[in-house]
């Protein structure tokens, strides 16, 4: 397998989680989204969405980071990342969704680009705008936590989806200096996975094409 | 069970789409989020993301559409709507994550609430975001139908949770009036959907919440 990946992305970040966690061997290809190399026709052709991460299997090219893993679940189900147990599974698909629907698409770099250049904000309002929903959105983390969760990971001793997209999220909110003090119970979870080999690999500054 | 809804949250009109689909009773609950009803703290005890829908079954309540409706097709497989063949499965994940993530994340109302009161954006300004968003994301999801869809549904014969994502996105679309010329194959399953019963109950004119 292939893996076409942006150090410092999140979504391609949850996905080096996932493989990792499935000791899963894969070639990592670099795509700069700084350098706008994602929107280069031979990468568009790969991923018509046109971000990162994309998975090449053989001749299957997919993209879109919960797509990427559920897929991984499928073909290399231990361990299994989405739970069978029903109540489990959609605790962790909710979580996950907060963070995958509520939280990340509204600060990635598109979205910071597009307020920068075209409504021209300052940086000040730009960082108001990033801080505003990394607190919205892990406030509704750490109270989905504090009901259902189990640590140490997200949802008892095993990790799970919700933990592939939970650690990238906390890991730009302290790039991004967003105040975590609220957050007890998401962050120990963070320093938990952060302890484990397999989320040290993913990290960005383990990747190839980190740069300082 | 119950759902939380407002008539015209796409989050909700998906998951509508959902249970009209598999033919499930349920008792209808709106929540106006004009008036900020998500945000009451009776609501946020049910749902702590603070979002519509939330469904209720026995004393389960769950948010997130798409948690909501992975945990329906646990609950009540009949008719499937995420595909157990592993790769069709994948496709239908890739194209729901592009308008669950990329599109309708932000375009929401919070957001373009959040770009009037506290950016001040102009109305022009405010709807070239929308349709900037739209264009991006339709364009995606077009090209995924044309390499990997096969109508009348995005991929067959048969209704998936792609679909449940993709007519209330483009529901969306056409009552912001964005242009939609360059999306042909996304309107021909748009069209055929509509015709049937059950996407039709789901509609936000078919809601007991529904006003002009």
């Amino acid at each position: 397998m292939q893996l076409y990946s942006f150090f410092n992305s999140s979504t391609s970040y949850r996905v080096r989680i996932a493989l990792a966690l499935k000791g899963l061997d894969h070639v990592y290809v670099p795509v700069n989204i700084r350098k706008f190399e994602h929107r280069a026709t031979d990468y568009l052709a790969r991923n018509p969405s046109g971000g990162v991460p994309t998975l090449v299997d053989g001749d299957m090219n997919l993209g879109q980071s919960l797509a990427i893993i559920d897929y991984l679940d499928s073909t290399h189900p231990q361990p299994r990342l989405l739970p069978q147990d029903t109540l489990l599974r959609a605790r962790v698909l909710e979580l996950s969704s907060v963070i995958a629907c509520d939280i990340h698409p509204v600060n990635n770099l598109r979205i910071l680009r597009y307020l920068q250049k075209v409504l021209q904000v300052t940086p000040e309002q730009k960082d108001a705008w990033y801080r505003h929903w990394i607190a919205e959105g892990l406030t509704a983390v750490e109270n989905l936590l504090a009901r259902h969760g189990h640590g140490p990971y997200c949802f008892g001793d095993a990790p799970t989806l919700a933990d592939c997209c939970l650690v990238p999220q906390i890991a730009n909110a302290l790039r991004m200096e967003c105040d975590i003090s609220a957050y007890p119970k998401a962050m120990a979870v963070y320093a938990h996975c952060n302890a484990q080999p397999a989320f040290q690999r993913a990290q960005p500054s383990r990747q190839p094409d980190y740069t300082a």
